[in-house]
């Protein structure tokens, strides 16, 4: 089996300092983290950033201070910035602000709507669309976030009409409270609803992190973790990204799945 | 196995008469159309109503009228109103203004947000919740429309918490283009996740609309059709509501199902 490409969501929208006081939410704890991260085995940072008063945003100069610090500390991750950040426009002009900042390499997509615990994961058609358009036209590699199994067919259409390229590197996001439930049932479903020639990796958010890690490794996936996705560790500790990428490598390890290096996860998910 | 329950979703919000001249738009259309898919055999009639220029609203004086012009003309069948119309506000006050009206039975609830073809399919988890508050106030039994996967999860979570009662009754509207794609495979998973003792029928959107038929009479589901969900007929021919009922009256004798009469609809359906 392929190397395991582990990706870092180190930040994400939901964590704070009071929930979790190991929630990375300057620019210094960021980078700081994806480097930590990185060391551990991480392969790709999927990059959030927040504004003064800890509030996820879009903001152009904050993705380019992390990508310009990442690479003054000679870190060796790939790229990966985040369209997601909620509670901003919902434009191109302001999800889509960060994609052409260089040194870029991936780019995250959702295919599709669905809902949050409290609001609506909106992207209409021609948002999805716009999005797209941008990352290919600066050289980025989508991530196509799927939610549930429609945005799978939604990617299915995308790609028949061009608006995305084959083969296509997908995230599926299991659990989210308001999307589909992070089931072994339903993420075989959706891996088997995958279009041929695809890589995919799995966030299990909240109590079905392991079960999702587990899963992923042994279909042949690829596996995201960190505090955007769960925020305690076990039903007693908080979490660190540190303490999420450990354990997903000593998991691996069990199932004999060696990690991939930044370098072979750009191979191993088609960027070079 | 159980009767066959036939539900006629005759208008819908895209179609129109330039579009498919057969769609009833006006108040004296729509009953006229309901009067004879009951005779045909349809048990529950799901609602939509259009303005005076054919767009989809949810107006409550309009939903009134068709209301009291079934009675009038003693057309018996459960009453189904939409609380789906697009373009409105987003509002429990707009979207749910035709859910105390006298002599509605069921309603329809989205319990998720997926895309349209060129929109999204917004429902935020508090309207959700509003929405369900009225239903249940007023006597009426929701059918959980239920887009893809998630819907379904988000149903059992609202049921644990109370703000939907169980045995819940679902339709699984299969094919939207935007959401879950119609096939075999994704309805036979979305029937497996439902809660135990659930009861359900299926909407195929356009080509997958026989199929999805099939599938849910072999799954002792139930069946939705009308111009709401499949504007032709075949290749080449332009769809009545009248002409969907037949066929699936015929599929259904062909599998050896009896159809049920409102009546027995409401027993199955756990309205009685």
């Amino acid at each position: 089996m392929e190397k395991l490409v582990i990706t870092i969501a180190h930040t994400g929208n939901v964590p704070t300092k009071e929930l979790n006081p190991h929630t990375p939410v300057t620019i210094d704890e960021i980078v700081e983290d994806i480097k930590k991260c990185r060391e551990l085995g991480a392969a790709v940072a999927h990059i959030h950033v927040r504004d003064e008063n800890e509030k996820p945003t879009s903001k152009r100069e904050l993705f380019e201070e992390v990508l310009r610090k990442l690479d003054e500390e000679n870190v060796d991750i790939i790229r990966q910035v985040s369209t997601g950040a909620r509670g901003g426009e919902n434009t191109l002009e302001w999800r889509g602000q960060m994609l052409d900042i260089p040194g870029a390499e991936m780019a995250s997509l959702s295919t599709g709507s669905s809902n949050f615990p409290t609001s609506v994961n909106a992207n209409s058609p021609d948002l999805i669309k716009a999005l797209a358009t941008k990352m290919y036209d600066n050289n980025l590699k989508p991530e196509v976030e799927a939610f549930d199994v429609g945005m799978i067919d939604n990617a299915k259409r995308f790609i028949k009409k061009g608006i995305l390229k084959a083969p296509v590197h997908f995230n599926l996001v299991m659990n989210v409270p308001g999307s589909i439930a992070g089931t072994p049932k339903n993420l075989l479903h959706m891996v088997e609803s995958l279009p041929a020639g695809s890589t995919f990796s799995v966030s299990g958010i909240g109590r079905c992190q392991v079960d999702m890690i587990a899963m992923a490794i042994m279909l042949g996936g690829h596996v995201r973790t960190g505090l955007e996705d769960v925020i305690k560790y076990d039903k007693d500790t908080l979490a660190s990204n540190s303490m999420l990428v450990e354990r997903v490598v000593r998991i691996a390890k069990e199932f004999g799945r060696e990690i991939a290096t930044p370098e072979e996860a750009r191979v191993i998910l088609g960027m070079k």
